[in-house]
């Protein structure tokens, strides 16, 4: 009988702007143990690389050297050799190898897929998206992001850009993105201009019970808002009701392009619950064709924020051979 | 040595609401002979596919049964098993085994596809669109269809229903859709809204040559608006210009979804020249986010109207086992 090399742990790394967090993964997706430490971009490519490889060393300890497989989740451009090009926030960050560079640190293999890529394949493998052979993942934060996958596979596009769902065009002369397009669902659903829109109109003197909490010291986020419309806030409401309008619309340009079975929405704004979920529900149902038999799902991410790790490590898992 | 079994042609049909075309071949994508005659889908699916059978033993003879494949692009929804569901303009047929009809009345494998799809196909083999591995292609006519090809695989989606591309949003709060949506592309592209828009401008007296010509007894068509762009007409010009803005709007939302290489754009409003393909391309390349080396080929279809004979050929001759 041949003996099967079953590789119990993987490690997953999820990488971002400010801070780092890898985890030592099972088969099953469970994360054993976790660890972080601050990014320091600034600090430029190698030093953020050698820093990913302290934190590995440190989340595998005492398993390592027999966890040999690492699954990173990078922001930016990642090709198939794991070279990331202008991850945004990463200053002076244009071009670098960053799997082989760390293969070569680590000596095991190494493999980097784009971030919410790598969330998308968490979400696929390990969260609500199980089995499913076309689906999208949706990540709400400062801006929208996402992955595809049809036929069973990841999208990744020509030049390693799919999936760029927050540059959906939800209305042709609408204001400008800071992508440089105009009408991106971003625009309308983006933190980085709901924050500002909701300050505005605090400024401006619109009735809503933020004030009272922003006079006390609160400051303005997505969970404010998010409090607010609980509490029952108009305006709170009529914010998270128009994002989810809008989100609802590029969903329908989505449903219609790739007719997906189902579609998971991360992200810290995907926890409004009613006032964002009932108006993008309702938009997606009022709008999009029916088919025989269509009924696309829309669920909330299972694995919250820690879909990346678990999809790093198993698209590690899944796409590295030992000693490749 | 072993002898290979080559089948030197398959026979390809593109079947309309209106009329039906079959055609003979051969591997390189050439059409030998090609035939056709009325659908009469009024009918009914029996009659229509009977008459599909005539038709590919008119087109096949004297090579027959030696042609032993035979593809075709269906409109409606098509399943694997080739069963066609609600095709537009086939009154009554809710749902029909077209591809199981086919292979009991000629006892050869048959296989079926969306008709777009088949277009998509031909484009991608035989086409513009050779050795890509992610293009997508549109089809500029009444509406706008398309189909998707990601990871070198056709995209069609978890209920039959991907690249509806015509119902992409452009415009959220835009003018209804005949598919119940808002401000879908087709709603700003399609000859079915063209033309009744350019009627009643004529009506309303708007200054254009094709008035002249409308008093001569010409009918209002995308040709005839695009004779109309070549002679210099302004108001025609405008009118390929607001169809090239929107539809370079979509562009670039399946561009940021999808990350193709290549788009073909075939249909008879894709001859349209500058007046219309000017404007779309600015938009695109003034809107579309830079990648490092992303360069998106935007290009007319070179096959025209053989496009869905070839591309069923194609796919009956890739798909198709003998004997299945």
């Amino acid at each position: 009988m041949r003996k099967r090399r079953v590789t119990k742990y993987t490690i997953g790394v999820d990488l971002g702007a400010t801070n780092m967090r890898a985890g030592l993964v099972s088969e099953d997706g469970s994360i054993q143990r976790i660890r972080k430490c601050a990014t320091k971009a600034s600090e430029g490519p190698e030093a953020v690389a050698d820093r990913i490889a302290g934190l590995v060393h440190k989340v595998a300890r005492p398993q390592w050297p027999s966890v040999a497989k690492i699954g990173i989740g990078s922001p930016g451009i990642v090709d198939k050799q794991g070279t990331v090009r202008i991850p945004p926030n990463f200053p002076g960050w244009i071009e670098f190898g960053l799997a082989a560079h760390l293969k070569d640190t680590l000596s095991v293999p190494v493999i980097v897929g784009n971030d919410v890529n790598m969330v998308t394949y968490g979400e696929w493998k390990r969260g609500r998206g199980r089995g499913a052979k076309d689906l999208v993942c949706i990540t709400l934060g400062s801006g929208v992001g996402g992955g595809i996958v049809a036929n069973g596979q990841l999208v990744v596009g020509h030049h390693w850009g799919a999936a760029e769902i927050g540059h959906i065009v939800v209305n042709a002369k609408g204001p400008r993105c800071h992508c440089g397009n105009r009408g991106c669902v971003e625009r309308y659903v983006g933190a980085v201009w709901i924050v500002p829109k909701v300050k505005r109109a605090l400024a401006e003197g619109v009735p809503t019970i933020m004030r009272q909490w922003v006079n006390d010291g609160a400051v303005v986020t997505p969970r404010l808002l998010t409090q607010a419309a609980r509490a029952g806030d108009a305006y709170s409401c009529g914010v998270l009701g128009e994002m989810g309008f809008y989100l609802g619309v590029a969903l329908v340009s989505i449903i219609h392009l790739l007719d997906p079975e189902l579609i998971v929405i991360g992200g810290g704004i995907a926890r409004a619950g009613q006032p964002l979920w009932g108006p993008m529900r309702q938009t997606v149902s009022e709008r999009v064709m029916d088919l025989p038999g269509r009924k696309v799902r829309i669920v909330r991410s299972a694995l919250g924020d820690r879909a990346g790790i678990i999809g790093s490590a198993m698209y590690a898992r899944e796409r590295l051979r030992c000693g490749s």
